[in-house]
């Protein structure tokens, strides 16, 4: 059973979704621990061969959220595959576009002969950092989309250009909020270097997400409350127990009434 | 002026297509031999990221073809960059599925950003000879070719196994015939290590260009005449003068009444 | 305490390597796989960047070889990092000796850098399959590993062109036996398509280590006993439970007075 | 006859380096350019195999520079192919020295098998560059050419990060000017948007290259004199006409007395 008709036989008057980044590993153990997590999630974020993945790997992992019901969104990251796409590079506009037309291509020509959409996009790591505070950059990605497909949804941080950019253009943003990661009181994430920046405990992470989904805000590390407008949170596949995670945070909102499935 | 422009002022009763690999090469330099070439053909097979090229030299490379009226095709490769995708690789072919799947979708997005469509499809290399005699590779081929577009033509020798696999699909098979390279009598290439396996002189490629052209035949390094059937002629990019032969070639074509344009 | 000391505290009358591949992963939970499996093998196979690995991880694994008295070897692959090396590739010797120079010294340096030496070459996938096939692949690894340094040992199976032409350049050839693979009557590997080709059972993997150190033979799986030369066995470290096998096998080798060191 | 003896065979009172970029283009035609180049310099930069280059292209390049005489160097780079190592990218001390250890152990494992050895390093494009800036970076690149060979000489600016850390680890520094790139009066290189900031004149080009050796200083850009303290030249390869010009150079060097070698 699809998590489509899981949703759908639970009627829900609110809905939040659950995005992954999915197919950025490709060894056979690996790619079955991505497919146990996407059994959970209703939004998956699908690496395209730059920072990581490859032809063969994103095949699969398309055919997985086919086989699931999962929203089949793009990943495109730096050409950094040493750095997995961490590491800011200095790239022109110019670049950036052709390489998210690139990618994104690729990946719908692969989600269409699977026979399903390319829904969203999601720049990955330093991309997706670059592109939150860089307008050149943000409307470079948002160009690419839109010559691809104007119906799809970007997805990056509430208050960024990235998003400024998708709703100048026409496209439907969709803010993000992050579970495992503790927020600061302005709204940002804090920084890895402070202590406590990661939920290790799991129910301080579902804590937060249903804060977030609930209330759009968060308890904040340096005290009282972070604002954090979401449509969609973030898990994590690439920690241990990370299948488990999810399956616990979907019931967590299942319980409270939620729809897990992507933004319309 | 474009060359749609010429080839529709020059009402023509026969026409013939000239294609030529191109987006192989990323320096300056380079990209600008391309791009004279480029003026005298009616088609171009534009290296995909596998066994040459990337996201900026496609992007231009496609850009100059909309430019110039000339029909934009994808010359998918083995992911082999050091062999310049020329040596056999021993791919299954749900791989090639997968990765023609993903070079066709990533020049189809930058086609699309352009303006412009993707029209045929042209493996490269060693995937081409591969394509030629191998019936598994080639259905993979044409699989993927049509999952994007089943109106999308397929460049290759007459009697191979991927034209056969593309007819068998629905999908547009265009013959190919070489100019700059001797037959044999059975219709088969002559093997480089034969002499006067490459026509090192201009009038004698020409010559069997026209010969290919209006009788559909070449004269034979082996003697007798060669059955060339061929609705698209290939010249090679990579040697010196070869744009100056282009327009040479392209000249005679048309003095003997033939508009240069794809194959309907 | 590193291996080293532990082999030299036990003084033995008898000795095998344990070798197994190592920095063909990147991620950080991967890699610290790597490093529990290296604590129980006495060499390792690192991946040099072509078929997988990166500086980064080459650099990462040598410390934990340095520290764990661990023999560092290079692993050196086909340029096929989509296909993990184990397709065959048409490759000419002087491709192969050019890649294969080029990957060993690499690796050597950053062995240099960390204090220990480059002890043995073993080929990767494909590259081992056809190197232990054909002469003139051998012979273009044996002369890479042989201008880089006369004492290289290059480990391959025991009647193969590879050592073969290791022998006959002056370089050590070491004879390679695998534990957890059944072997047939003939002496070769039984193919995976074989019901009991790969042994499961930890128990009978153990026995045929033992069978192979002891009495130089396994037991066939198409009847009988193979003969299986081997001075050092290969463990897969891919595996689920890979780490935990190994430090099984280490103990059932130093109980029976082996001691677990590279070859002489 | 080879570059070496011809020095030899003119006593010279006073020498200079001119060294050029190779190996960092792969097709025939291009090859043979770098090969014309080559027979008019002393010291070539070969490129490693991440901004361009790989094993094959090396040990031809390697070849040729044994023939004719020519330092061996490498030219390490960062890894980015697309942006042939152009673009700067955020990386830790730690990769960049893993990165280079793993470059220039390659390149020299290349040199030793054709019986030569390597002389010295110059950082390619925006390594180059950052590493003429961040000590800590120098320092890295210091470390890894250290640790392969203490005689090893760093290629860079005069007044640069780079020197200094070559000079603190022990290790000879080379300084170096530019031919074809016109100067500020502070030493720095006119910025590529100036108008005048590259000599499209051979004879400008010529004077500039003759003033540096003969009185360490060339006329500024924005009026003035630059100094410039060089005991290399660098010559750019990918111009048309680069190695006509590296030959008039070299005629006008020897005229006025130059031995044309690597600095002892």
């Amino acid at each position: 059973m699809s998590n489509s008709l899981a949703n759908s036989s639970a009627p829900a008057s609110r809905s939040i979704d659950l995005n992954v980044d999915a197919g950025e590993r490709e060894d056979a153990a690996q790619m079955e621990e991505d497919r146990q997590l996407l059994a959970s999630v209703s939004s998956a974020n699908i690496a395209c061969g730059y920072h990581a993945g490859n032809a063969r790997v994103m095949r699969r992992t398309v055919e997985w959220c086919a086989e699931l019901g999962v929203a089949v969104g793009a990943h495109p990251g730096l050409p950094d595959r040493e750095g997995f796409g961490r590491r800011e590079l200095a790239v022109a506009p110019a670049e950036v576009e052709a390489d998210v037309l690139y990618q994104l291509g690729a990946l719908q020509a692969i989600a269409k002969a699977a026979g399903v959409p390319l829904v969203h996009v999601k720049p990955h790591g330093a991309l997706y950092h670059m592109a939150s505070r860089r307008r050149d950059l943000a409307e470079a990605i948002v160009r690419a989309a839109r010559a691809i497909d104007p119906g799809l949804a970007i997805v990056g941080p509430a208050a960024s250009e990235l998003l400024r950019a998708a709703t100048a253009a026409g496209l439907r943003p969709v803010e993000e909020g992050f579970v495992d990661r503790a927020y600061l009181a302005d709204g940002s994430l804090a920084p890895r270097s402070l202590s406590g920046a990661v939920h290790a405990d799991e129910s301080a992470a579902i804590g937060q997400a249903l804060s977030i989904a609930e209330r759009g805000e968060a308890r904040a590390l340096d005290g009282g409350v972070a604002i954090v407008k979401a449509r969609t949170l973030c898990l994590h596949g690439d920690t241990p127990g990370a299948a488990a995670f999810a399956a616990s945070l979907r019931r967590s909102l299942l319980e409270r009434g939620y729809a897990i499935r992507p933004p319309r």
